[in-house]
């Protein structure tokens, strides 16, 4: 079937919101034909008086015209709202479309979802992809990281034109592709995941040093320095610009007039949901999003600051240079620690639905473009890139920086927990690092209780088989059969 | 409508595994007619032949015959495999069930499972109970703590045997009505995720205490002390008996012999995932999941073991007798925050589903017979019954506790940390203390950063509204409108 001679878009774009708008802006700006179609036709408006003249733009004013203006096969990407919007987009697309059309949906969708859609899609000869895009408002228009999950067939469609807009790091486009059906969104889930691990790291790291005396401008400070080493990061970076703000009704630090709530959108309870599904442990990601919780729980807090004594929540470092310095190794070996966990799940999830990812793949598309976007990333890249690994702790330069951080991360939380000065991340990324390398853990106790009181039975260290102890008769072993 | 000549039975239990066997026992024990159906007959005949004479049984060989047998209106409590085999036995049941019968479902469903069955049999005049049972085998049998969620009505027809046949504390029923549908199971998924955190406070008390050269003897000695003071507690009881439990092939502690890599079946999962739904932190919890997660999460402990270096997981205490003394401290003040974190959750649910729970109440049934009874628990319930508490820790009595025992807490918490010794559960509580108790939390830098890259806007302390700063622009200030 050939298109129509009015089909003169190579990919158009159905929601106009910012992100969208931006996505739409910068495949013009590659050079792309583009048709627009927003629901609320002001929105489409707007983008063309806006910036209509950088490039090509279709718009269109119905569904219908939309379709018409793509060149076969068409390639659609939705940006609309994650949910009914996208299944109503969709739906209404559906009997326009043709077989080996390709439909994208750029949102945060659960990757769950993602798999019902690309089953409903494929049964109707459509390539249907959950794609995950991470930069912002900013990444989106000038070269966002991208995580694409769907089909090979329809990747070779849709991948160069994604690949061509995404960031570039040393060259290489930010997109690759992921895997099949909700591989991508599955990806781009566990990236939230450690981004909210990487801030709440970073929310730790200033509360220390506040809490040792240092004012906002040295903080922002150290965060500048630490820019320019292992820590090097985009969020570490933004971190000394959001430090350095001044309020201009108060003069005071911007951070200081901003209400201490921190909200949430989904992606980091999905991903501690996930693993605990798979088994998988994050005990760190999920101390990030509970101390979202915990920020937000305003009657919780009023009760305890009303109730709760304890040390007055600061301290006097013996030597700042020194806090600081046992500070940066904390705030990275933590982060390792994070990504180790979250790969640990993308690793966990890839062998549950068959995906094979290739984790060096995802570590090299994160280098540029998106939110946790970092040098470390390089790094495991090529650790990954030289051997498939069954945890990233495994990798050499990983598990020598640890060794060589360790000392001053624990003396962050010992100290932090005598002061009174809350590390949940710190704290949990230790316990993690230190329960992995046990060479034994206490868990023969827990299974000795549930033995106990639950018949749970138990293994034993020599011998293969289930055993239980008869606890309420004359406590002699059974073997089951 | 009469019951025919031949109803004789008071209640009947579907499933005759070993804790629908002890239920039927304990009904039976009680004085009441017990109607019995296991699929498989042969279940069915041995007990009879084990227990007939202990009460009044009447065995049926089928579905008919077994709803024959019971008075109006009939009262039958399946005990049956979770899921699958709580439906299928629903679905036998129901063509012989009439308006007013009473099906509980006795297993550990998940309760928004429960919601949607209590629906369906409502709709059909029936009330369903989910029912949450706690106490092994031994409690079925002697005494349970039950926890049941369904309409009041039908309370009034089960309530009573089912306060006939659990445990008593003081002379008290450890069962009372909970509340409509999911209740129940609601509240018996929350004291199982508040097991796991008092195992997990248990085995890392054991294992700081082994860590400072305790043998266990010594440890269990520790134990046994300690449960003649606050910490007294089933739990702790039984402890000191798994410690003293001696290896009769090897002649070593058990504990020593036992694998460590905990199981786990479902119920502590639950608790986290539904804890994210409804944003409650409970972050002590959810470390006390993980951990077993990682105990049996074999490949990362390999590769972390082999690669991963760090102190060496023992200390030497100043005072042996001052760190038991902090240890204690540490369980108790961290079961406390396990306690806070669920009853929050209970409180949450309740208010999502329209519940109307009393605390006071759960806590009053916990007293005895479960397997998380403890002398902590009258302390909340009396906390409770004297007023409603947004937090456990509002409570007076409790929060002078937490005054007491928090240096020991914090020593130990630090000293574990710099000795490499995991503390997930014991760290996390400290880290949930002082971030409720925290006037001011990092979660404003975390906000600051949010609204920097993806212009998810903030709250100002000083003026209501909502805001953001166009960071990429001139960085003035924008109220949203």
């Amino acid at each position: 079937m050939s298109s129509s001679p009015t089909a003169t878009a190579q990919v158009g774009v159905v929601g106009l919101a910012v992100m969208g708008r931006n996505l739409a802006r910068n495949f013009a700006n590659h050079g792309h034909t583009v048709a627009l179609y927003n629901r609320t036709q002001a929105r489409t408006d707007d983008l063309i008086a806006a910036h209509g003249s950088d490039g090509n733009f279709v718009p269109a004013t119905s569904v219908e015209e939309f379709v018409a203006s793509l060149e076969r096969p068409r390639r659609i990407i939705l940006m609309v709202q994650a949910g009914a919007g996208t299944d109503a987009s969709i739906d209404s697309l559906l009997p326009h479309l043709e077989e080996g059309d390709i439909v994208v949906d750029g949102g945060n969708a659960n990757y769950e979802d993602t798999r019902v859609r690309e089953e409903k899609l494929r049964a109707r000869g459509l390539h249907f992809f959950g794609v995950g895009i991470s930069g912002g408002e900013e990444g989106a228009l000038n070269g966002p990281s991208i995580m694409p999950g769907g089909s090979k067939e329809g990747y070779a469609q849709i991948g160069p034109l994604l690949e061509d807009i995404s960031a570039k790091y040393e060259g290489e486009p930010c997109c690759a592709y992921i895997g099949p059906d909700g591989a991508g969104h599955f990806v781009k889930m566990v990236h939230n995941g450690i981004e909210y691990a990487d801030m709440q790291f970073i929310a730790e790291a200033y509360d220390v040093l506040k809490a040792a005396g240092l004012d906002t401008k040295a903080i922002s400070d150290a965060f500048r320095e630490w820019n320019t080493g292992d820590l090097d990061s985009f969020l570490i970076e933004i971190t000394s610009e959001v430090l350095d703000q001044v309020d201009a009704s108060t003069g005071k630090a911007l951070v200081d007039v901003i209400k201490d709530a921190a909200g949430q959108k989904g992606t980091g309870r999905w991903t501690v949901q996930n693993a605990l599904e798979l088994g998988v442990p994050v005990n760190t990601i999920a101390e990030s999003v509970f101390a979202r919780s915990v920020s937000g729980h305003t009657d919780l807090r009023a009760a305890a600051q009303a109730n709760l004594s304890g040390p007055d929540q600061t301290f006097t470092p013996d030597d700042v240079a020194t806090l600081i310095e046992d500070v940066r190794q904390a705030l990275w070996a933590s982060k390792v620690i994070a990504y180790a966990q979250g790969l640990d799940l993308i690793r966990t999830g890839s062998l549950q639905y068959g995906w094979d990812i290739d984790v060096a793949e995802v570590a090299k598309i994160w280098r540029a473009g998106c939110i946790i976007r970092a040098r470390l990333l390089e790094r495991i890249r090529s650790e990954y890139a030289a051997g498939n690994l069954p945890t990233l702790l495994a990798a050499p330069s990983i598990s020598e920086g640890l060794a060589n951080a360790q000392s001053g991360w624990r003396r962050v939380v010992a100290d932090a927990t005598l002061a009174g000065v809350p590390v949940p991340g710190f704290a949990s990324a230790v316990s993690y690092y230190d329960s992995v390398r046990a060479e034994r853990l206490p868990a023969s106790l827990i299974q000795g209780l549930r033995d106990f009181f639950g018949a749970h039975t138990y293994q034993r260290v020599d011998v293969e088989g289930t055993f239980h102890t008869e606890w309420s008769a004359d406590r002699s072993e059974t073997k089951e059969a």
